[in-house]
């Protein structure tokens, strides 16, 4: 394709498709997907959820970053919150092709308080605020109750663990049950506790867990975005067609 | 104690002492700790196991090394075997004052085979060898039977993962169950999470899963060894007492 100029498509190809408009985009691109990996993106997509997600404030250690992300895939968390006050989260892992393109990002560092952002936006979104500490918690990770609702877990800084805004804001504190001396985890050694334990069990509860259509429909589309190559032009070419 | 010359305690300072005269001697140091932190002791001592322990195998990050060693610690597994075949295991955490006091470091790096020399030993003690590996894996961490016995979990190099010999030698071959595109884990975050859950579940299972009397006696009279400041000046003084 040397010396052909392709515009870049924008991420938002069609902004303001339908969802079954999307649907058959969906289907139109799985057919240029390998069939055992066309499985694979479906048998992976039947098992997300957006019931828990995971919140960390204010993280700067790039392995945390790294390992954070390996978890919320490896066990089904589509997405993952991260606030931004006076650390930027990996830009590394930002354009990695690991982990990082199965998980849906959502940023908060445009507001004087993002924690407070986060924790409200959360919220509207029928999120139960739960801080995680391993001080003053008042319920362990095997005793919280997952059938009260969908879930919001903060992980805090490394250095400073929650801050106050979480302290002031959260619905509950939960703690992972530890018995020896040493009184805290690694970041990402807590996350990926918290997210295999409870994946593990939500996926035994008769709760509506699973992505939505519309939400696996849009995820799905992700997914295939950016896997497929020059998917840009497989969009273009799908776009001309229906116009056509 | 200026100008004082104190010669310093072996590791072993009395090493065909009886477990009464054990007894005795962590009865003596305890007195010099204080009381609440004699409570943490004696409560972290009652929850130690080495109904399952953890196996490294060669592996090179000191970043991993460290959160393992608090894995460990914070849930209860006494023993930590370090194979080291081509790597040497972090020395910092060798000495380091964090988790690394309480638990019990167990090193193979003897042998041409340092690998076969560990799977050996663990067996003579009655241990189960399980190969934790995401390939090819017969049994899920969630339906580990733990009734069946003692069992010494390997995990592989951050590279290669586990070596053919431990293929080769395993009793079994377990995996943590996951469903993304991420095919691995970061192995801190593999040892925490299957410490983490086995540990739990261990409690709640009619096994005995605790230290033996002389086990417990020995690892409290270490941890006091290795808390009391100056406890090789405490340990001359309660010999002289015996003797005289």
């Amino acid at each position: 394709m040397k010396g052909v100029s392709i515009p870049e498509a924008p991420f938002f190809y069609l902004p303001n498709q339908s969802v079954s408009m999307s649907k058959e985009l969906v289907d139109y691109l799985s057919s240029f997907l390998l069939d055992n990996r066309l499985e694979l993106f479906k048998k992976n997509l039947s098992l997300r959820t957006r019931y828990i997600t995971v919140v960390l404030e204010d993280i700067f250690q790039s392995q945390n970053a790294s390992a954070v992300i390996r978890s919320c895939d490896c066990f089904g968390i589509q997405d993952l919150h991260i606030i931004e006050n006076d650390n930027k989260f990996s830009e590394y892992e930002r354009v990695t092709r690991g982990a990082s393109q199965w998980v849906d990002f959502h940023y908060y560092n445009q507001q004087q308080n993002n924690t407070l952002d986060a924790i409200q936006k959360l919220r509207q979104q029928g999120y139960r605020i739960v801080a995680t500490s391993p001080h003053d918690s008042d319920i362990d990770l095997h005793h919280f109750d997952l059938l009260q609702g969908k879930a919001a877990f903060i992980f805090g800084n490394e250095k400073r663990g929650i801050s106050d805004v979480v302290k002031q804001n959260a619905d509950c504190f939960m703690k992972i049950p530890m018995y020896g001396f040493t009184e805290s985890l690694n970041i990402s050694v807590s996350v990926a506790i918290v997210a295999h334990y409870l994946s593990a069990q939500l996926r035994l509860l008769p709760v509506n867990w699973q992505l939505t259509d519309e939400e696996s429909t849009a995820v799905m589309l992700d997914w295939l975005k950016k896997t497929l190559k020059r998917s840009d032009l497989l969009l273009k070419k799908f776009q001309t067609q229906k116009v056509s």
